[in-house]
């Protein structure tokens, strides 16, 4: 039998970790940390730098190395079966650290619910006949980190809030009736296919980490000096992570 | 000058808790604590139970009572008098205890951002003169305390994900266009406006406390089943909260 645990640890800050996170890391037989390849070194290496600084028993530690994503075919179809080479690669890990069962972790960045696979990836194994037990820990998501950051509210005075992908605002525009915005997974600046009359926009990258960035204001002008300090800031750290909040004026009248 | 930090401090899981939440707790001159009468006084129980287990210096504590909202008028009129009371109140509790100035904390339930009046009413201190500079420090909502509970993930594979209130579903319907939603700050069961099929509802109530309370299921046959249940803890504890996601099996064209 394994009890697994998914703890959220925040996204980037250390200090973000909940006293229920340390206590369920603490509580685990076995870590399990996946490599995600040179470029976002800096994330695997927060996790090693969490493990260190909260573990405080016996503990184990393993890395191994996470399947890469095959960009052919459908976006949905690829999603699909790199869930399964992951659901896989968990599997060998277990099989080999875990013979006999016990209690593992993973660390999941941000909220274990937010645009994150790893329940998704549990429920497969689940389906295959593992034995598990799944039990999820909260952790501080990016747009809570992004909403601390300004000191903005997250929705209009009570108001509805979309929370959305950079893809589906691409593909579909500003989401119907809508007037409180959140926009993850964007691998560009997909705010660039909305007309900015009367959009307010919050962007934060690298929320919570030592080269945060932040930048507001009316998009017809944060737009083009976000695209542009992005563009630097990925370059200069060879990945990026940004989300970004925005109101209009008025609804569209949907 | 007033340095304000608004502290969210998760939603009654004292292990919810964030360690920056624990230190800005600590590093406070004064932490003010709203008394909101006695039906909700668990509340404020748990707010003095956090300062107890977390605080170890000087910082003081101070209760005041909490203005009562004036029900007549409209909704927003009412809101908006009733965060001035507050700001007021505030103001006098400043007046009194930080006349010099220093740091001051108020605890928010759950996170700041979401559906909570603490950053606004400190618009109000900024407007009407007072020197301030508001800071805020994330914490656990209960959106995601309900997703841990039930071990779901909040938004579909790559798609959007629309929160809203009681109030709006019960006046304009399920959300157009939106797959899944969350809903709060129901003061009844507004899911009973829609045509449950295809819809399947995560419910929780008291997220976090000894008395938390789940379902899950089919709205056709989990909205009876919590109306009913509802009632009970209402009348057993004298207050309830909860909160709900719910998915479509299709969205609705829109
Ligand atoms: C795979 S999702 C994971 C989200 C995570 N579970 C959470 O709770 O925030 C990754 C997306 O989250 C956002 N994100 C995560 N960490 C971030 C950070 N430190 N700064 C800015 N955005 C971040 C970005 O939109 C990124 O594309
Ligand atoms: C004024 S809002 C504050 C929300 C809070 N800032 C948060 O981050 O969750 C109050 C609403 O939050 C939800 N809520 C807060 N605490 C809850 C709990 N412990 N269990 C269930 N729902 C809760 C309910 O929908 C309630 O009507």
């Amino acid at each position: 039998m394994i009890d697994l645990h998914l703890i959220g640890i925040g996204t980037g800050n250390p200090d973000h970790l909940t006293a229920q996170a340390v206590a369920a890391m603490n509580h685990a037989d076995l870590i399990l940390l996946p490599r995600k390849g040179s470029a976002k070194s800096d994330l695997i290496d927060l996790r090693r730098d969490i493990c260190a600084r909260v573990l405080t028993g016996p503990t184990r530690i393993v890395e191994f190395d996470l399947p890469v994503r095959d960009a052919s075919g459908t976006y949905l179809g690829a999603v699909n079966s790199w869930h399964d080479a992951i659901a896989d690669a968990w599997n060998a890990q277990v099989t080999e650290h875990l013979p006999d069962g016990g209690k593992l972790a993973l660390l999941v960045w941000g909220d274990p619910s937010l645009y994150d696979s790893t329940l998704r990836i549990a429920g497969r194994l689940k389906r295959w006949g593992m034995e598990i037990a799944v039990r999820v820990v909260p952790g501080i998501t990016s747009i809570q980190a992004l909403t601390a950051a300004h000191a903005i509210p997250l929705n209009p005075l009570a108001g509805p809030v979309t929370i959305t992908t950079g893809r589906m605002l691409r593909e579909h525009g500003w989401p119907k009736g809508a007037h409180t915005i959140v926009v993850m997974l964007d691998g560009g600046c997909a705010f660039e296919v909305l007309e900015p009359q009367g959009i307010t926009i919050w962007w934060g990258a690298y929320l919570g980490m030592a080269h945060e960035a932040l930048e507001r204001g009316a998009l017809a002008d944060a737009g083009p000096r976000i695209a542009t300090r992005r563009a630097d800031l990925r370059a200069r750290h060879g990945w990026i992570m940004d989300v970004y909040l925005m109101r209009k004026e008025q609804t569209d009248g949907a």
